[in-house]
């Protein structure tokens, strides 16, 4: 499976969620997985990308069609965190960025070239 | 040093690099620092946030004052990405996204509440 999100033509917008992980396991694995399923269902849902190093610094983007389906996803990711308390269990800092995509390229060393610019 | 950008007041603009590395280091890791000193000497530069797995996908993104910045950006690091002839040998995938941030928050553990949201 492709750990890279589709390239649908711009306007989309994406959730820039940069965060650090405390020491400890406290439910996070389980609580991410079942997330990222809820958000997969959720409506608008386009993608995510997720990364996290060694040093617990973790950088996970989702992508959605609408501002409407990014407050829907917001709210209820919120109402989840609260409700475990996990979020300063989990947590140490984080950074949570709506931002409206504008322009798309892509680029796989299979052909050497943009596999389809979106909106450039 | 944070690894986390400053959180000015919206809108500015974020480049979303996400990005499948090859085997081996092909001097990625020099290259690597001397376009991160490079970007943070550019107008507009904001602050970035990166990070890797071990499997090799990393996300890096930069924010930036203006699209006129990050397009002055963009041409400089396909410049350098192209003399060096080095994109196939870093990078198997990449996507990268051009996005205006519209609203940004942040929470730390320390004092259980955001310090300072923008935007919202």
């Amino acid at each position: 499976m492709s750990r890279f999100a589709p390239r649908p033509d711009p306007p989309y917008y994406a959730v820039i969620f940069t965060a650090q992980r405390t020491d400890g396991e406290h439910g996070y694995g389980e609580m991410a997985d079942r997330m990222a399923e809820l958000a997969s269902q959720q409506p608008g849902y386009l993608g995510v990308e997720s990364t996290r190093d060694d040093a617990g610094l973790g950088i996970t983007v989702s992508y959605w069609r609408t501002l409407a389906d990014v407050s829907a996803w917001r709210r209820q990711w919120e109402h989840t965190a609260a409700r475990n308390q996990g979020r300063a269990q989990w947590y140490s800092h984080y950074e949570l960025r709506v931002a409206k995509v504008e322009r798309a390229y892509g680029w796989d060393r299979g052909d050497g070239r943009s596999p389809g610019d979106g909106g450039a």
